[in-house]
């Protein structure tokens, strides 16, 4: 049997909806305590439990921190689950721009930043992934998940190697998302074939020190499956 | 008085962390139907009613999605939470260059599919911030909270014209959460001083079509922000 809370909309998502809804309209700033429970309670006519309820799923999301004795103070205006609905809702091209703006800045830090353990890392992964090639050179079949893992661990590497905990953040969360995205791609006969040599190139970018070689490098790499992409939406 | 919920970790707050912590894990795959309610309530030793919140808060959060008389899918296995959670940790430089990152890319792709009435909106978001100057061009005193709004309403119209819902996704929660530091900025010292003519520069290279151009003018734009925090922080 499914969860009874699927599909359900309870009083509480109700009340979750409202309460967001006044964040995302400004009605209280970043920073800023909201009512106490009881007011809010008596402003939206519903009971004390079914508050406590919903602000406990916007602290949850990110929108929301309790801190004990204190109160409840507003983190974000905007809700960090619709970045996820708005990705999920864009197109393969959206995300692999959105991806490409994350890699190339990540590759021109990671040209400025990196330390010698961070290359190391990015070759462990390709080292990793050479054991699920065929002869060609190409993923091996039933082995695209296992082949996905490494090269999202590659590329998690290369955005790590900038150093920047707000860039990791991001593209941590991200690389997760497309997962799927990837091994279907792998299915796709239109999708180019993987370059091993782009791989290392991008590394090899990175070492050299130059962020504009290294952001090149990166562009260069996610180029082909771009070109895939547009020319199958027939877009640009 | 403060919410009662403050700062408590209840058990759904626990169950809320086990849960995550197996979607994590990757414990189940995205696609892939949770258990039921039932069988979960079980495993964790819980009541149904408390496994039936903590799935409500990951439903919100954006990492298992309910589906009437279906059950409950998994959406994403890291949490969105996390996002603004890592960048709440980070220092201003790093989200300064994630900012650069979203932004460098939308002007190049702006660049490509911009509409006349994108470049409208760029301009008309200037035009009203005009209004918040003093006369030697800078943000007037006491205005600050309003520049700021007609600031990030530009840079927002300038992703937007990238046509691209997943950046556009991504920058809308993100610029909502910088908003405070671009105030704070504003009134920092050592902050470098704005240049209109900075702005109305990037509309014109992004009218120009061209997306070399159009990344050159946004990171133009954003660099001298980078250096002041770059010269502060003694990095680099």
């Amino acid at each position: 049997m499914a969860l009874r809370a699927a599909g359900r909309q309870s009083l509480v998502d109700t009340v979750v909806g409202e309460l967001r809804a006044q964040l995302t309209a400004g009605e209280w700033a970043v920073g800023e305590r909201i009512p106490t429970e009881h007011a809010l309670a008596e402003q939206l006519q519903v009971g004390r439990n079914t508050v406590r309820e919903a602000v406990r799923v916007l602290v949850h999301s990110g929108m929301l921190r309790s801190r004990q004795g204190e109160g409840t103070f507003v983190v974000a205006t905007a809700d960090p689950g619709e970045i996820v609905r708005g990705v999920q809702r864009a197109d393969v091209r959206d995300v692999l721009e959105l991806r490409i703006a994350l890699e190339a800045e990540g590759a021109r830090l990671a040209a400025l930043r990196h330390q010698p353990s961070d290359l190391e890392r990015m070759r462990a992964s390709l080292a990793a992934q050479a054991a699920f090639r065929d002869s060609r050179g190409q993923p091996a079949d039933g082995q695209y998940e296992l082949y996905a893992e490494h090269d999202i661990e590659f590329h998690v590497a290369v955005v790590d190697a900038a150093h920047n905990a707000a860039l990791s953040a991001t593209y941590a969360w991200f690389s997760s998302s497309v997962r799927d995205a990837l091994v279907a791609s792998l299915h796709d006969r239109h999708m180019p074939r993987i370059h091993e040599t782009d791989h290392h190139d991008l590394v090899d970018a990175i070492a050299t020190g130059d962020p504009e070689v290294a952001e090149r490098a990166a562009r260069e790499l996610l180029a082909k499956p771009k070109q895939a992409v547009d020319t199958l939406l027939g877009a640009e």
